[in-house]
């Protein structure tokens, strides 16, 4: 350190900017000459170190990316340089990302998105026209009609005002408010915004977050950002992951011993377990809640990715308010959604809203608060957000392909478009098998020769008109 | 709270399921029925309050979206439902965002960010090629070539590569690492991730951030936040906003009595004041914080606002290195931009990067591991980034559309090119003054007439193609 001094006090005292006036990339070689000739003498401790930082910070943990996506990407360098290795590709399965993985954007969302970036394009008849319709509606609604604009940091209003609607038509009717939805930089941001609020207190009293086991790591980290007590509670393995109250119960009891339970996370449907609540399970927890005086947080961002055709998504939303008043009017919750997830797979675009129920008016002011000093969430998420609740609906020229492209599997969709305009029945060939990414149909050719000419014909003229307006 | 634990349990004990079987809207109009009955019987208090929040998020103030946004937000609706007032719109003055404002978006930009966000476009002849080339480059380097996936956390690869070779560019040879480049969500991200990783101890020993007075409200507001120590040192109103480092000097000295001065925030250029600093002030403040052992944060977002001819934009990066090693292999600094401000004004996508020199590299671990937790910044505000930094170049072709947008009046340019293509030599309409927004060039008619016929045709030639291609 002596030495570090003495070295400065030499190279500046007082001086006039004359004295480095010399060419700057000489300087910089200077600069990197020296200390490559005594790199060590000349470096100082430095102020930001592991034992200086932030230890909440520091005690963070998050596996989903953690070193080992850092050595996927290593990897994925020296394969691009040629070295050689077992393999040719690293698969990315760490983290739930469709596109990164090859499922192809929706269409109509990525048109309706071009038609917002670049406003012209609403004079090229490549476009349809309901994406323009939803484009200019969004436009309209922007600062100077523009994406470029900063909104309003709770989101869009019209963009709020779809999500309320969409929220509503999926609870069946349960009303929802444009002013409870806060748009978000991805479901993350919302999640980590809201604790952020709700944490509080010291010692004993200091907030315990109840979270599932297995969690979605962004809990956990968060929490340790927060310096607030992580509870958690076990999701039942035997029991296909299955949430269990007494379970709650447990954790509750032990937690109070040093910290105040005062929120309660849900993942539904589950991440990493993958399993859907049933509506008993969800009425469970929601008195549970009740009863305990907890914050209901309900990550619904799965909510589209339920496959199995016992199960049926139903939100912590609609579920509280047909237990009624003394439930829905009492019960705090914030539910999430994101554009990451379901079918359209948009993370990179970092979509997200939440939905808070029974907030304290005051509590919603400071949260506007909170929001705005970071300005508000990426517009162009909101608009992808908007497409996400407020899709093609029938009569509108891109339902059909955006249907197929969310629903149906294609050869399905093709043998009922060639039976709604031809009449011919045919089977499609996914009921027989085939190999992936490939598509059949099968039919007969039991009709008389005459006839069979016509039917051939009219499947052609299909086809083609098909492969024209789908492919 | 007897009676609501009553009225709960007749209406929550054990059931079936299908005792909550009723249709569902019947249940939410029953439940805002019950509601209207008795209102208040019903509601319990809430968990969270003004009184059990978060007490730092409570003490966070920022000016630039409060009560008055607010307000202005109610009168815009007011006014689109036709009531009266003395003005027929608002005029948002409060917040730096010139699309808002009506400023026009950098066509270029758009261009690319609509190819990369709908990809069929590539194939359209109406954008240029280079923005073509742009949009494949950025598309190549996202996960299943999509804007649609997370990218890594410290953001797109070759999106950090072109932002050092714009910073070695800016800084006229100092040398810029990807490395040492992560893009963020916005300025306001990076400014909040890096001070949440500085901020630690407890009592005396807390974190002290000294900010400028007046401050762009972001860095009290996440002071607050963390519970760190704002430490106000004032700018020299007298002296147009100058930052004197004796100041500096004073503020520190009394901070030490009650906290850790740790972290030393400059804005430049200035906001809200405009300043733009002196090389020799830039050098004074890196002296300081290396005596002082301060981790710099330059807020650099107005690099590119700078009006007054007498003014030069120095980064602290490059006066950095130029006062040679001690400084440059020392000083622990992080510097923002941002896709926001500057000629570009892409406030709404979010888009920003950090550059960090003298990091630790287990700090830099630790910043990737908390950046990961919200998994990426919004990949389009990358791709906007990406513009801002790598723009078109002499001889692309959309150079000149794009120069002349952001850089030369229109009737100088108009003039520049007439010169250029017929030789013939006018002066712009500006130096002479004009009606905003209207342009015109004076030339003389001393030719002879003959002479003057072939001018006015070339004129005329040059006039028609010059609206063809830039109008
Ligand atoms: C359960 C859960 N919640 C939230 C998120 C965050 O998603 P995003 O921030 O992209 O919306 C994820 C992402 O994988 C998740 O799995
Ligand atoms: C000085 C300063 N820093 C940072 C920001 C944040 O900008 P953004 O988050 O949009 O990049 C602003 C915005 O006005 C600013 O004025």
């Amino acid at each position: 350190m002596q030495r570090a001094a003495a070295l400065v006090r030499r190279g500046c005292g007082p001086r006039t900017p004359s004295s480095w006036g010399r060419s700057q990339s000489s300087a910089a070689a200077e600069a990197s000459a020296v200390l490559k000739v005594r790199p060590e003498r000349s470096r100082r401790e430095r102020i930001l170190t592991l034992e200086s930082m932030n230890p909440q910070v520091k005690a963070v943990e998050y596996a989903v990316r953690g070193p080992i996506v850092l050595k996927a990407g290593e990897i994925e360098l020296e394969l691009q340089r040629g070295i050689k290795k077992p393999f040719t590709e690293v698969i990315r399965a760490n983290i739930g990302d469709a596109q990164a993985m090859g499922q192809q954007p929706i269409t109509f969302l990525r048109q309706v998105m071009a038609l917002c970036t670049y406003p012209n394009l609403l004079d090229s008849p490549s476009f349809p026209e309901d994406a323009k319709k939803r484009a200019r509606r969004i436009l309209q609604a922007c600062g100077g009609n523009s994406l470029g604009s900063y909104s309003a940091s709770q989101g869009v209003n019209c963009i709020r005002e779809d999500v309320a609607a969409y929220i509503t038509r999926r609870d069946g009717g349960v009303p929802a408010d444009p002013d409870n939805i806060y748009l978000t930089t991805g479901a993350s941001d919302g999640i980590s915004t809201i604790l952020k609020i709700l944490v509080s207190g010291g010692g004993k009293s200091r907030t315990g977050v109840m979270i599932p086991i297995p969690q979605y790591p962004l809990y956990s980290a968060v929490i340790s950002e927060l310096d607030a007590i992580q509870v958690n509670y076990y999701l039942d393995e035997e029991n296909c992951w299955a949430l269990n109250v007494n379970e709650l119960r447990r954790a509750v009891q032990e937690a109070k011993d040093h910290c105040d339970p005062k929120v309660l996370c849900i993942i539904n449907p589950g991440n990493p377990t993958g399993q859907v609540q049933s509506r008993k399970c969800i009425e469970d927890v929601i008195h549970f809640a009740w009863e305990e005086k907890l914050f209901l947080l309900a990550d619904e961002v799965y909510q589209d990715n339920v496959y199995s055709p016992d199960c049926r998504f139903h939100s912590f939303k609609k579920v509280l308010y047909e237990m009624g008043p003394e439930y829905s009017s009492n019960v705090e919750l914030a539910s999430f959604h994101s554009t990451s997830k379901g079918y359209m797979g948009e993370c990179g675009y970092r979509g997200g809203y939440m939905e808070v129920i029974n907030l304290h008016p005051e509590i919603k002011g400071q949260l506007v608060k909170l929001l705005s000093v970071r300005l508000c969430p990426p517009v162009s998420g909101q608009a992808a957000m908007d497409i996400v609740v407020n899709p093609p609906v029938a009569g509108e020229e891109s339902f059909e392909q955006f249907s197929r492209a969310h629903q149906m599997a294609p050869d399905m969709f093709y043998c009922m478009k060639l039976l709604e305009e031809t009449g011919i029945c045919v089977v499609p060939g996914s009921g027989f098998g085939q190999r992936e990414g490939t598509y059949h149909f099968r039919m007969t050719i039991l009709p008389p020769v005459e006839k069979l000419k016509t039917v051939l014909q009219k499947v052609k003229d299909f086809h083609i008109n098909f492969l024209e307006k789908y492919a």
